[in-house]
């Protein structure tokens, strides 16, 4: 039976702020402020590679890379308990929209998309 | 018994992209260029909010906000699935990781933790 | 006479590349990247502060923040060279449209501005 | 001579703020918020290109780049004033220690140079 993964990671993260005494500290504008910091330090790992070096990163800086993204992942969650957000539910709506907004038959292989131009 | 919602988004992202043939443009660098981005947006919900206001969005404003969270999920767990990382797992390491690093009994309520000045 | 120290900047930039063969780098697209890397690292200092304390910064934690705005404006920069974008040129036109966009006599005092709900 | 436009922007934008009561909102945290934000939008205009792309936009799209440039620069200098923080002389402190760190005989050609691993 699958672990409700998300819930664990929710209570574990209540847990954590709260016997430091740090939900003080956790108000949605400065978890949302932190989650852009990581998502920085995300996208630093990967400033100067190329398409191909991104995608055959070498052990060591694919760890790194994966703690970053479970520091995404921790302040998204964090947030979305404060918010009481459903991030499964959200991201279901988002696709649903997304499938909608670009239908396969028309956006085939261009990347012209998400851009308006 | 819980579904395992992330299984679910993987899949669903996958069949996105294959159907649209954009697997090309999703290439770790890229992805992590468009989780950023899509932080900032998130971030810029908040940006003239105070602390007292980014806790009582309204309705509004908190689906616009889900919104931008939902983004973020997607463009991670896409990520994951490319650098086939488990994020829970990082993100259980990760939480390791903080509270050995972060003694309840030293930190308590201040939030000069994670800064070195 | 003031200097023009724009020009400065850019041209010790361009020598700094030149010298390092690190043109091959600094593509528009991983300038943009290495950008908001600083930016998030910027934002990173003020994530667990208040207005108030954001505002009244002890000398060490001043500087450390001027060395993060230094990086952020130096891919700036460097990236106005590449583009061939004139920032103040840019800037100015951005103003103008911003004073015509919130006349003062209907957004004073209101945060709501820049928002859309 | 040449105009100091840096202080002819900080001059434009204490005014802009100050006829529409907004000095209250520009904390330097709200602030370095906002220009991550920004920074975050430019990110997203290369998201999907390529090295080459990127090095060759269509002028709608610079324009539209150069806007978001301009974004980053108004917030970057409005932030520089708040904090009393003189951009070129910590971008010139920057610049001589990236010219010590990485010595040209030692990195050229490289891109582990940043990296730290």
């Amino acid at each position: 039976m699958a672990q409700d993964q998300m819930a664990v990671l929710k209570s574990r993260l209540r847990q954590f702020a709260a016997v430091r005494d740090w939900e003080q500290f956790h108000t949605p504008k400065n978890l949302a402020m932190a989650l852009v910091a990581e998502a920085g330090e995300l996208a630093a790992h990967f400033q100067w590679l190329d398409a191909a070096q991104s995608t055959a990163l070498p052990p060591q800086k694919r760890d790194a890379v994966g703690q970053e993204m479970a520091d995404v992942l921790i302040y998204l969650v964090r947030l979305a308990d404060k918010l009481d957000v459903d991030l499964w539910q959200a991201a279901a709506a988002k696709m649903q929209l997304n499938e909608t907004r670009y239908p396969a038959d028309r956006v085939r292989g261009s990347a012209a998309k998400y851009d308006e131009y």
